[in-house]
């Protein structure tokens, strides 16, 4: 049967952005009937919650990843929770590390991959070594009990390398550490070409420590814009660590920042030579202090230009977080 | 038993990040006897291929999305090509759209989505609609001559909402049209933060079209290295028609290109009021011919800050593809 308050609400969603609703939308607001509507507050097709018989729970959801996501953390686990359905409780927290790989960081956690409850285990995506430390108990503090010895102990053991838990990411964590000194923040991108700044501004909120940048994908921009030296341009060429401090100098200039970090290096596929092969970058650093610095990365060509991009930006993150610890 | 070749192998990728490989890693040149290695291009861990016994074939690859599609494509098919086990072509092509819901364009192109050879099915990801055109046929050839006829009706009938096929992207078509006029392309980012420029330097080559830009995320960066009038800022607000076209022109007049977009807008949570809600963006475009205009935006601000800056970036990227026609 059609619900008319789910109709309503998909019209409305489609007036907001200045659309009419078409017709075939309207088949998302049928509902078999005793079933209930399980709310999706970030697109147009809702899910349903159904119990046709004791014991027997049915809910559907779109297709769309992100909004059956967020239709399962906002609605469904409440509502396993309030109606019995849920008799013990797992409960897993992720470790995030940066600047070590999968298999070192397992190595140095050796001790701790064999417990039982809460199990240890070592993961990792994009370049980031992750321990995902998982308890199972009557309720989330039983669980969350288990859990908190051994994250204290692991972190204890990996310092600096394991930069945040969970949802941290690296643009997350350097944003907390700017707030807290009210420190501001430009970039200079070459071969992420706006990557970094795009990261930095996925945080909501970033506007107070993030002022932007120049993207200087061209030589001429590097000259023109952030004053690098043409001659050093021309004899260390545009992926050196000369060239790296003088575009981080030249975006905290410019933009008259705290500090300043630069990106220049090779992302391939084309564009490698024997001394500098596709994925060799430098980033630089200008700090509040007057301070220029640039590191010298290589990271693994063969894997690809997204690889090398992505892993350029976040090691630049990871190298100014280092820095404002 | 351990394959002396893998091992060395495994052990140069490790060598040339300037790392040593770790003893874990060594269980990685292990195969079954008889087996055949499967390689692994884009990571350390390779895969097997191997026939124990008549009519059974096992093939293995690591769990990395990246690595095992890599290695699909480049060793598993032809070998499955080569050793008969291939009796049917089945050949898919992906229509791609802009600036048109799933829904409104299924509607027209409704009497294709009956066929069934090739069938016709529509999609939807990150904005973008898209058409799946797919027939079975007893050779590539057969296939394709089946896809072919469909793929030309529905792209005279959607005209320049069809911006491409298969593995095009927006980036890579506006790069192809401003190289065909040797144009070039500079960005100015408020909201997007860098993300359209790292749209654009996705395309391997794109350094030929694409000079750079500015990120504009605090209003001082507006005004000083964008020439943004204070006065029309501080009136119209940082997310107005004015400033996008004043934003468009200041990065064509700092980096000297024939074009320029910018994009200013709300991307939330926070930030939104009744007369500029969440999800206003203007996109602005200064051409070559010295006009400046601008296009106003409304994303579904409920949808989250990371769905209105990506459609921000593609809009922009869509809109002066339309201009380049």
């Amino acid at each position: 049967m059609e619900d008319p308050d789910i109709l309503v609400d998909i019209e409305a969603k489609f007036t907001s952005r200045g659309r009419v609703m078409p017709p075939s939308n309207r088949k998302q607001a049928f509902l078999p009937k005793g079933a209930t509507v399980l709310p999706n507050n970030q697109g147009t097709a809702p899910g349903i919650i159904w119990e046709p018989r004791p014991n027997l729970l049915l809910m559907t959801f779109p297709g769309v990843p992100r909004e059956m996501e967020a239709m399962w953390r906002e609605t469904s686990v409440p509502y396993l929770q309030d109606h019995g359905w849920v008799h013990e409780t797992i409960l897993s927290r992720m470790l995030r590390f940066w600047g070590i790989s999968e298999s070192a960081m397992a190595e140095r956690v050796a001790e701790y991959l064999n417990l039982s409850n809460p199990t240890v285990a070592p993961y990792a995506s994009h370049g980031e070594a992750k321990l995902r430390i998982t308890a199972k108990g009557a309720s989330t503090a039983a669980a969350l009990s288990l859990i908190e010895p051994v994250e204290k102990a692991i972190k204890a053991l990996m310092g600096t390398d394991c930069y945040g838990v969970d949802g941290d990411s690296l643009a997350s964590v350097v944003g907390s550490l700017l707030s807290q000194r009210q420190q501001t923040l430009a970039v200079a991108e070459s071969c992420t070409g706006g990557g970094l700044g795009h990261l930095l501004t996925t945080i909501a909120g970033s506007s107070a420590y993030f002022w932007g940048g120049i993207i200087a994908y061209d030589n001429s921009v590097k000259v023109n814009l952030l004053k690098v030296d043409a001659v050093v341009l021309e004899r260390e060429g545009a992926v050196s660590a000369a060239v790296a401090e003088q575009m981080a100098q030249g975006a905290k200039d410019a933009l008259g920042t705290d500090w300043a970090l630069s990106i220049t290096g090779i992302a391939g596929p084309e564009g490698g030579s024997s001394t500098k092969p596709v994925g060799l970058v430098y980033i630089g650093l200008a700090t509040p202090a007057g301070e220029r610095l640039s590191v010298r990365y290589e990271f693994a060509g063969f894997r690809g230009r997204d690889w090398v991009r992505e892993l350029s930006a976040y090691s630049a993150l990871d190298l100014l977080r280092r820095h404002l610890l």
